[in-house]
């Protein structure tokens, strides 16, 4: 029997599940998500097609949603977290509750998150004891440190942003896309290449331009190098920044899980992905729980 | 009396002069360039248009008009090379001469310059003797070594290209810009900050998002520590690539030269700036007589 609505609603699509009080699935849905485009009205609208015959349930959702940009700015737990307090600090409307994001306040390092907390906190249940690095591939990957059942670090690095920008609208677009076959291997020993050598990044990018002149290089090789460094930096930096690169469970799915994945092995770092979407029903399920939504399963 | 048409033809802007036998300018035009837009036809309308009653004298031009994009397109010195040799290597139309550019095609290190050598020229012919690190700010920056009077080294940094795609079409599009006033002295701390702790540059993008977002950074303050970041990059990446970044000759005019004199003065370098379009029809002068398109001065 259908308990819950629950909403995964990010900047730019939004998932939303019918679900039992069990947290099993019973119907999903997909759909644009408006973040930085909507009013309230609009909002409320989008969530009233989403759920059209779902009845009148409780509700939950997390990400960015919940942001300046959303239906209702929500408010941000301070790090070091605990994702069991996400339940006590939910932003209600009359038409449904919205998960608080994390935010990290040091002098020397603000930084944001809304929605992979949830993830986190899904993790958390599922594995209990935890403890280590996660990394959340996306546009804006996140970088999680947790101990004692707590998010104590973490960080945005903002890699697949920089690598869209450069393709698209630096001089590197004449060098890079998907033109030629990519050499086999060049993308992991770009990997190593940028945490070997630190300094040289910003000496390496015209090389990509160069080496099509100068070398025939093909676009499709030229992507998975500055994709390759691009994502060592990031890993380098990680390390930089205090996080165990060496033993990293990546939450993620699709090719660029899987991406991260192989970079990981060209280092020589332990690493296993967990699928992202399986974690966020079962954790809002939980907060809901927790904070009254729905009752006892 | 005029003797010789020279032109500084690069991506965007075309620079013409009428000058005298002794290199001295008797009328400046500009124009646009047309590089990548222009046939061939183009392109000599182009030139009649720039040069209209200035009557039938040799031409000569440097600069991205030799480009494959270009009119024609001129050979490269392999680099190491000596700037006396660029006028025995001139590429000729039946309207002009274009000068070469240069190339390094080390295994591990391609390049490419067009333009910027003429300036090294005009310089080592002002400076007799001069060795050592000259530094051409641009939206591709370049950094080349003398020794022996000839280019031994140099590399394309793509700094302006980045923060311009970084400040119009990331995430940090929302955080950087003119608004309020930029805080004294923020450029310098992070060209410091960047050559400190190399690694982790792509950890402090994110940080101007959160800082706007936690406590209200305005976006001159953050477009201030954005260009001191990735020029103080520029810096720390050239000295691991073998140049010595503590005494240079900045070649350049304007705010970026002015930008590049104050980074590094901020990590104690010793820096002089010289204006780089002074260089220029001296040079291509001096090439001009040099492959007898001109009689003695």
């Amino acid at each position: 029997m259908s308990a819950l609505i629950a909403l995964d609603w990010g900047t730019t699509n939004v998932r939303a599940a019918l679900l039992a009080a069990d947290g099993s699935v019973i119907e999903e849905r997909h759909g644009e998500s408006g973040v930085g485009h909507l009013d309230a009205a609009g909002f409320e609208a989008r969530f009233e097609e989403l759920t059209q015959g779902w009845g009148d349930l409780p509700a939950i959702a997390c990400g960015m949603v919940g942001s300046r940009q959303g239906w209702v700015e929500a408010d941000y737990l301070p790090c070091p977290a605990d994702p069991a307090d996400l339940a006590d600090n939910l932003t209600r409307t009359s038409t449904l509750a919205i998960v608080p994001g994390v935010k990290m306040e040091a002098d020397d390092h603000r930084d944001v998150m809304r929605g992979e907390e949830v993830q986190v906190a899904g993790l958390l249940a599922a594995r209990n004891g935890f403890e280590g690095t996660i990394v959340l591939p996306g546009t804006h990957s996140k970088w999680v440190r947790v101990a004692g059942r707590r998010i104590v670090d973490f960080r945005t690095y903002i890699t697949g942003d920089v690598f869209a920008a450069m393709s698209a609208h630096t001089i590197l677009r004449h060098s890079l896309g998907d033109d030629g076959s990519a050499t086999k291997g060049m993308f992991e020993t770009a990997v190593r290449d940028a945490i070997a050598g630190r300094g040289s990044m910003a000496g390496r990018l015209f090389g990509l331009r160069a080496d099509t002149l100068l070398a025939g290089a093909d676009g499709a090789t030229n992507s998975e190098r500055l994709s390759g460094w691009l994502i060592g930096q990031e890993i380098d930096s990680a390390a930089v920044d205090g996080f165990d690169v060496q033993a990293v469970t990546i939450i993620g799915s699709g090719a660029l899980a899987e991406r991260y994945g192989t970079a990981f092995a060209a280092i020589g770092a332990q690493n296993e992905t967990i699928e992202g979407t399986d974690l966020v029903w079962p954790a809002l399920t939980a907060i809901a729980r927790r904070a009254g939504l729905i009752g006892a399963a």
